[in-house]
């Protein structure tokens, strides 16, 4: 098992495979269709944070999609916990990394019926958390920007189911980025209410208090939970609503969440400064708990690997 | 080469390799982002039809999702008849194929930028065309059936963007397989106009008149193309409009338009008979047009399959 | 009176008649037009429940629809209590019955003015409250399932407003029941999120929560209210919020609320299993407080029906 | 018969019953769910005028409500015309008559269950054509008003299904009526676009153009029908389309049509002057090709009955 | 400085003028594209009321507009006292007056870009405040009416940015005035739900509960936020949430905020009693409140001018 | 009159002033409400371009905005033309004009009621028809870009409405401004189908049609129709339709249409290259039509004005 201490192991439906042999056939359901479901987690001093969490969302996002894991989730945190030990070794003491999980209906079958023919794919991967390309906004903020398209209504497509069809994202992104090439696009939905980032989501401080959307037009994102478990517990007022462009124009803060970066300040919004151009203090307030919570400085982690 | 002639080639960005092996990396953004872009033709003896009706539709959907494939539209079709070439051997002579391209934006780069990191993954294949799930609908017709879920509207994703983010299209048509487990979905938008069936268009006949919707909420098919203009050369009166449920409901035929079966009938929609129940005079009539422009007599390639 | 004690009598504009000849003019705003206003009580160990609820919604909903019922809401209970003594002798001791409140305009006048011409129908029955078709639901759950056709917007007609222009619930019902011929219908909104039951309102647990619509998209139904009241008294965190499908999908319990049969869990949720299957403890709890409130124990009340 | 030469005879599921017996059960769906479909055609010269569009039309509705008549189209329209035949000794010779049709699915079962339990109910009457509260107009021409509710949309009911389940059009008409009591509404649908008259469609003449709604948003009405066809046959050019108030602000002549009046003009709109207040060449010639085609005067026969 | 003591001054950009000759050019942004930011304060007992917090949303509606008004909060709150000081001595002493500030985007630059080529133009009046329109309505209560017209959606223009463009609220004003010359506009936006009036906020008691629109779709009134504020002082239970037609039917109580009258009851909607007819309980509560708030009889000095 | 020919003069209600001394008060409806009606003609040669339109749309908007203007359009033609006289000795002899008409409900009424008090305040005023910002775009094209916001809907303020409540057309220029500063904004309308520019159409020529949005959602400008009107006679293939974002991504040519430069092409949208990125064949041809028809040289007319 020496190979398996110098490159970093994938899982793929039962088989621990090199990363650069992670491989699935283009007549996957996956590659066909977008027809995968998926998770991010990270750790935190080389631990998992929230795992539970994470797989509990992932085996709602399969029922809603009807795809049979053909695991447990007793299972699957078993083999996600097998994958992390099997790349643990390549894990700086200083980093964490990502754990992704990707699950697909399988092998497509011909012919007019869209029921699951064969097993599931099951993609688990390790992965660097390189966090280079964000470090620089824990203290500069970045540029939140929106986009020209909408989101897929949840009648369509509910965000809380975390897939792989993503497109909508992408352009949404690139139309974010033509703004800014380091824009965060900002997504409203059909009725001009903010959803979320491509990847993220979304909170604006407002006269002291602490607001995101709620997950009627958004993924109900983990990291957005400890934002909001964290701020109760530090007494900022806190509450789920619908925000608008207005809030963000005018927002004392603005922030994203998302697994990689945990929190990202905004501190402009389309060209606009958010309130005085600068990272606010409960934003910094909220990473510090979030530092304090899982014993990794997070800023200063992401920081050091600009070095 | 001998291998060749027993095993179906898949070209993979630049190779052509068994279909086995046909695979690619769960880094690619087709796999981690749904993120491509598709075209699916198929051959009437053993010749591509409108194949560069399909070239061009690829081409602007590659545009409108900003991926650079790398080739120019001469490119891909030379490479596309080279793959077919290659398959020739392997196709029966009585038999037809389909032509697949898939589009990715190639290997993800890390961090905040959605940007084309790395050369676009094109796969290209082509695949026997399995019609026995569709060959008895030509004469007892299909039961047509609306989903719950209604489509993805264009200012989240236009549906012209022919791309492989598709899992809204396969809850919607589980939705309609609740009613029957053979039932052919009919997508709503969200305004409750008929928009298409998961890989397919959708037509009425009404009062003489032939009707589909427009493509300001579905693909613009090459299949749906094909019937205006046959409709148009028969002098059958026809009309590009916005369809509900009711024109479904009272129409005195009803059918879908997709490349591997070109004209399927429906004789039943949401249980309720269509006309009196039967594949109608004017669906017949186009099939008809349909097998003598290509000289293939369609209904006959598929019901020999069943045998 | 002896005819009186074998015969259920009917109340219409001022008179008691035999069920059998309970007819009104097919000139009746309430034929003509569906322009009646409604309300269904029941009662618990023959005595009605809420009845001043429901004679309240009336009252709102008459106002609404700009009818006037030539009564004071006193005067229409007086009647509706006289109603029901007329037809106690009829109720078998185990039994419950309905009562139900029929307000139309009464006889149209001709011509283009659509104002109340002549005095209001009014007709109040009471009817044996036959429970067989729920019975088995309380032990095993229902099905529910969602419509294809969109719940009328308030904007339209508000919910709230409990009237005899129902063609488009039949309709949705009659959508769900393609799926499952015993389906209950979940009716969606315009903009997708979960509206009402053809007669009756929703509930979800989720996370130990119980949560139901807020009635901008519903009826404000008295059982709906019942059980708010009864999970704020057991302690149980209650909201009034917005709810989508992904919600139904995931949800550890659902059930619905209605007048005659109070409380049915369902188990499935368009082919999926709600939950575990079985119906859950917080539903459980609620049907046990609801008996305890009323002193009828309503599952063993309606199993007995099926003997 | 003599009885029959004094007294309007109505049809009921089978039997003659005079007027003032013509009565259903108010546990009939129609009563209990505004549960029944209708069809008002009238006679010119005591002929009924394009009964076969109208028997076509009613069953179009009965077939997309799932209400079994239990007769064919060929056995309607010989009751219908043996009922105005019944009839025909009371119209006075330059009179004409209505006839209406109202189907409703019958009594209902009780139960969790929608289906049809019992026959339909077969209501079809004739009755004197009062046009005293319209006649006026032709001259004067009516005010239009936009009401302040929305219509139904299509994805809640198709406005084609022409029903009784109207409270909502009963409402917007009462809303138009606080402008002006003898308002003719204007209903606008969600959109904000002209969908039709709470019992009649509207058109208006613009720049010379002869303009009505396309039928996604209102009744295809077979008096629009007529005007489409009478226009065409005159030359007029004309287009079914969208319109909005500002097309009826700023519109040369607008009327609406239905059944009983034919064409009534509008010379308001929302208390503005129509084109320049009076009724307009359009509306005047195509009343006039009305009156040609059926060999009655039409205004001549309204203003007489004001005598 | 004699002729200050006799005519108003007004101030424009850096100059008090008598108000006859404050005027501004017709190629000011502010005639061209009604592109200006606004703001109506009023004083109690001659001292404006809660100017800072005009002055704040000043500030965001100039920062969303991105006019740069070329003065900081602090100088523009000086600036406007002096004014107030300059005008003084023309108060009566019973009364009180209004003080309007209008800021645009200043003279405009020929061409194709929208940005702001000269100086802001700054317009600062004080007026009497002429209550005389609303007096009569704190004791009769006024009649609100719903318009036909719908509010600017947020996506087009965010009612919290208090703007000069305001043509649609004064169309939707006249609309109303065509039910009753003198009626308060209720202004519903695109799906039903109440927003505001055309410079005004909407109230209803409801069983108990004071209910206002969230900000979502309305202007956040400083009189709504000093109602709302009064509300909690005194107990009353209170809620942002949303209203349709049918809480303003049904409602205990209806009543408008503004800043120049404060509270205006109204006592019918749409043609229909508002609670019994009378001014309630709860708007007398919450007029007495803020007049003790001010030391200001509110309704008194309105009435005053009447005399 | 020596100084008339030195200094422009402008109209205003019944004056010719020099321009400088061109104002209003600040209490009229134009500055306090945006509550004004507006054209924009030129000329070419010195003489009005369908003048005639403009006066005929301009009463269609006063009719709708119900602004009493108090002369008649032979009476504002009439006006117009003076004004233009009087200042026609200032034209260059190469140039031409803009002729401007804003007219406002006058000066406002204190108090509740909306409607009209004063006379309207007439504003027309000629100006040199400066070009350069436009000049280059002939030969280079023009940046369009979509903004993030979106079209008032015509249910709140129908765009044929030509006024100058436009700070939401502003904003929305603004947005688009971010991409580029150069850019050309495209505007969307709520369901995402283009609208218009902030003060000009929008044409794409696609598959060799010549496609542009219906008024339906836009302003149906007067240059639009010339656009239309010479396609028509070029033999162009034109279609009144509904476009979306990938209509102009995927278009062969795309042109904006405006009172000053007639025809502005647009070589890129949304930072793709539209067709070859090239100034296409058809808008130069009907460029050279427009020239034609006027005897102005247009791109030459403004080329000229860079010199």
């Amino acid at each position: 098992m020496t190979s398996n201490d110098s490159v970093r192991q994938v899982y793929i439906s039962g088989e621990l495979v090199p990363e650069a042999d992670a491989k699935i056939s283009i007549f996957d359901s996956a590659v066909m269709l977008g027809d995968s479901i998926t998770e991010s987690t990270r750790t935190f001093r080389h631990e998992p944070f929230r795992l539970d969490d994470h797989i509990k969302r992932l085996y709602r996002s399969l029922k809603v999609a009807r795809i049979d894991p053909g695991h447990s989730p007793a299972e699957i945190t078993e083999i996600t916990l097998s994958t992390l030990d099997a790349n643990r070794s390549l894990m700086p003491e200083d980093d964490d990394c990502w754990i992704v999980h990707n699950i697909s209906r399988g092998l497509l079958k011909h012919g007019p019926s869209p029921s699951q023919a064969n097993p599931a794919t099951i993609m688990i991967f390790t992965d660097h958390l390189d966090l280079r390309g964000w470090a620089k906004y824990y203290t500069e903020g970045c540029h939140a920007v929106t986009a020209m398209s909408r989101a897929v209504t949840a009648q369509s497509l509910d965000a809380r189911v975390k897939n792989r069809s993503r497109l909508s994202y992408t352009i949404a992104d690139q139309e974010a980025r033509l703004v800014d090439p380091e824009a965060q696009v900002v997504i409203l939905d059909v009725d001009g209410y903010v959803s979320e980032n491509k990847g993220g989501n979304i909170f604006a401080v407002i006269d002291g208090e602490l607001l995101t959307p709620t997950p009627e037009n958004c993924l109900a994102g983990v990291s957005r939970q400890t934002v909001l478990d964290l701020g109760r517990k530090l007494g900022i007022p806190t509450r789920e609503t619908r925000l608008r462009m207005y809030d963000l124009y005018t927002a004392d803060e603005v922030f994203f969440t998302s697994t990689p970066y945990c929190i990202m300040p905004a501190t402009k919004f389309n060209g606009v400064e958010v309130g005085n151009g600068q990272v606010g203090p409960v934003t910094k307030q909220l990473l510090a708990a979030w530092s304090e919570l899982t014993g990794v400085n997070i800023v200063a982690q992401a920081q050091r690997q600009l070095k």
